[in-house]
């Protein structure tokens, strides 16, 4: 961190600034120039606070924070990206940078037992390792479907005990953790939820990995922060998934798809990146050219949504592939995940 | 809701979506025309899904929502503004439009006892009706002060005895709601939990008054839907808190304060209307010209953070200010407040 | 400007770092720490390229610009703000922070002569010093009404002995400078155009005063940017115009009026602003309340749309006001003017 | 267009409503529910203005476009896509969805006739068919390089005749076409003029292909309205290039590239589609990625900034691949671009 003095702070504001720093158990440096006077903090900078340093004193022109306030989810943390490794019946997954691409489809929500272990073993059948499926449901609307909660739980458990796949759905509320646990391999942590701190501290004391989905309007400091929630409360488990950002232009697609973010990632973090272009981008002709453009910008994992019936859905049919759309899209999926590596024959 | 059929969609395949619309117990009037078949759909369509609606055939363009997707907050449901009266220990307290202007004020969070209880007694000399102050609090990096909690809780208590003010203060966990409604008389949801739909669905069932903050990139809509949620689990006493939105420049100002969606919202719902010009803009210096700028906006109610020693406040002490600077701007609301007879003599 | 080296920067590397820097007519002056070292550099660092620098060895590891890249446009160029005077038929007007709030009123684009000279006279009898009114209007759409061009200039000529009124309108385009000036007491430069470099700098070398609005997507500092091509090229007479900014909501308000930015440019600026909520909304009802709050938000001149019937208006109907509901307004304005001091008895 | 009546609008005033649209020679037809009624306008209605039918009776809740408001851009204006052929020395090369990938690389500016001649001679030997360079550049600061101008186009030529390339370079300046079109052989329309109507208009009544850069906030619609422009003045050869898109992170990456445009794009146009990933991220090691994305995702063409010694470079030196890390990069597009058949070999 530095702290950057106004012209002509007067020499005892300055050694009155250092020892308000020191204070802080960190030791400021002093460059005296003919201007300006700079200070450059040394210590566990991660720790202090840009705005309370700035408010020491008014002689402060400019506090900058040079170290990155995470620490635990930075690339300096380890050596080599982290491999989150899951568990599930076929045997175990693991996602990062050194594995081949993870397909994870399913329904936006489980409707009833039948759907849900019909597409499970579709998705299985075309390649898919893990099934996605909501039991609770963030809905904009207290007049939308919601989930069917704890029923679509044990439906979650019988197909996964069905097709062999790992299961992920969401959590939602800090009461519900348990349960949900009992039957997810990996919780998800929504868009929504991202900052929801009370729930970032409690699924870091379970032992169970988590897809942490980037916040419509997270910027990459902040996803990392919550990710680092996680890791600080001692689980290392964490994948990151985009799922896009909210931008100006929602006319044609409902987010905007921050593909970039993947190589951006790989240079701050080890963390295992997903990409989700179903909610990514909202509708499902995009699905496909964007889960390709994902596996080329690096991405490690891949969400997609698929219902059997995209136009009964209860939620989110239009951003949902067929099963049959989806089995092609498997198919090119692995020839570029070839091109790039990342498949396995 | 309207419904656009492309050009030249098979007669059959329009009685089909007919009858696919009538089994969601809404009526479609059809229009031909020479190119295109227009359906208006009759009856309670706030609860139909845009997208399940479009979904039904491949020949349907466009669904368009003209209704509102909220009803209980609109202006639609009452006559007149709604008024959200708080009991406090110094009387009762109106908030909305036909109501003098409420003034809410207080540091970001609760750090001790001196401090909590001489902050209430100047903000309540000065003219405050409420004392705000943060026992749970939200922050972007694990690392920063978390609030006190509990004990922050039992401080608010004393400070409201102490001085008469209402207490606000934020509940950021489902399993908190009954600590924290033990003490405040008016709940906070904060930006960040603008959309934890458990948060809003427990908090609704409570009767206190909910003060809901603006998402940071909440669509007025969206912001109207969390309300929804509120008051369709029967609560009534819920006031809308603009607190700024996230835009593409934050290099001098933290947030965009939205202040003309105080007349978009008097437009659109009821519900009694605060601004936040500290959390809004993020600098101590912008908030008086902005406080004054919400009133001859309309706003029925400010919030404004201060701090007895803004260089030592542990969160947000950039954009608090000293109780004198405090002082000085009720002066100032008060002579503003006169201009637009929202200012009781 | 502070150029942070990375951990382990050998001192040769530091040496030709050093070097490369003074290669630019600026002094770096090292501050060696235990782990890292900060060079802070001093002399003309406005003209240097942060981008530049950086590129100088893979070693650095962030610039930092501290000092401001504007300087004629600072508020440390001058002691105090700078008032812009316009010589109009009816004599000077001056606009800035120590005068009056100036009205600029009219409608978006000339139609004809007899609907100009109305306006003209309406707006001025209500109290209004400025007429706006284009001539050439910038359309999203090529086949929406373009504006009257050259026939327009002569109709505001009209307007302008007929009220006395001084007339503002925009040029779009180089060639056009010298016919637009020679009617316009001020010439606009327009959202679309704010870093059309081209047209700043040709502005920039007549004498006529400049309103520049702001970019609907442009930073504050690209505002205060684009405002420093024109005074570099030698002309100081430049008023500043926030119309709005785009953020992710559009529904219910066109853009985002952004009405912190007056304070904001206050502390940075000391050139005068002007607010436009007709552009800022885009919808007539919204524009009253809006105009009051960028009074008291501390602008010093105001923009309003005016048409004498709205709904058959060639553009811009939505949001503009009718004579008499004008009138009414300015009546508000004076109202609010003088309890602000800045209005004339 | 669909135009949507409040509930209780008086029949005489919906006569009055049909009448006021026949004016504008399109047919209004009724629609009678129960609640409301809503009217289908049929004709021309890309000429009709939203905001002035809405001004027609206040008794108008809503107007919705159902029509698109472009024509000869839509994907419905023509058979198939369209494809853009330039000639250059070393042949023509065709721009569009049934050819193969064409790769634009070079300089941001053309800094001297050493640099630009050998530039070209070497992404030429890398697999380039075109050379972009900057003569005029639109730089934030009036401080910072602003290209050479007139000499640069010389030194383009010169550039051409040593390479074959084709040559694509910016026109700024509606009064600098025709000098800037005798050396280029694609005119280039930047992200801030992309709204400069003067300026589509004239490159618009030129033969040459246009290259239109999307504005840096520019929606889908905005941009596809601004290369109608081009194409309603009579020049068919226009090509659109993503280059990223402005958002509230700008942290690590300058813009978000919104790779997602270029399925969105297809849907809705039969233009060319470019993808520019330097001035799209702003950082060189995030552009090979998002190069192979783009094929990934769809697009036709790539513009890739190279620079012999990208830590001189006058401008966007950080966003510059050397030569040797494009040849590297140009054996990676060669191989996704044959796994997605747009390559040949």
């Amino acid at each position: 961190m530095i702290v950057v003095l106004k012209a002509g702070t007067p020499k005892e504001e300055i050694e009155r600034i250092c020892q308000e720093i020191h204070k802080q158990n960190v030791i400021a440096e002093k460059s005296i120039g003919q201007h300006k006077v700079v200070l450059g903090l040394l210590g566990d900078t991660a720790a202090l606070n840009v705005e309370h340093i700035q408010q020491i004193s008014p002689f402060i022109e400019q506090v900058v924070r040079v170290d990155k306030p995470y620490k635990r989810a930075s690339q300096e943390f380890r050596h080599g990206p982290s491999t989150v490794v899951v568990s599930t019946p076929n045997g175990n997954v693991a996602f990062g940078q050194e594995h081949p691409i993870v397909v994870v489809a399913g329904p936006c929500s489980v409707e009833n037992e039948q759907m849900i272990i019909e597409t499970a073993q579709q998705v299985k059948a075309a390649g898919a390792q893990f099934l996605r499926g909501g039991a609770y449901k963030p809905r904009t609307s207290p007049y939308a479907f919601q989930g069917h909660g704890e029923s679509a739980l044990g439906l979650l458990a019988q197909a996964r005990e069905a097709s062999g796949l790992g299961i992920i759905t969401e959590v939602m509320d800090t009461a519900d953790i348990e349960k949900v646990a009992a039957v997810a391999d990996v919780l998800q942590v929504g868009a929504r939820n991202m900052q929801n701190f009370s729930l970032l501290k409690k699924v870091g004391t379970t032992g169970k990995p988590i897809l942490l989905k980037r916040g419509i309007s997270a910027t990459v400091e902040e996803w990392l922060m919550a990710a680092e929630y996680i890791l600080a409360a001692g689980n290392p488990n964490v994948i990151l998934c985009e799922r896009g950002i909210r931008s100006f232009d929602r006319q044609y697609a409902r987010n905007t798809l921050d593909l970039a973010v993947v190589p951006v990632l790989r240079s701050l973090t080890h963390l295992p990146i997903m990409v989700d272009p179903s909610h990514g981008t909202g509708k499902a002709e995009y699905v496909p050219p964007m889960c390709l453009a994902a596996i080329a910008a690096g991405a490690d994992s891949l969400m997609v949504e698929v219902h059997p019936n995209p136009a009964k859905a209860l939620s989110d049919g239009p951003q949902s592939l067929t099963p049959a759309r989806f089995e092609h899209l498997m198919h090119d999926i692995a020839v570029v995940g070839k091109t790039f590596s990342r498949w396995v024959q």
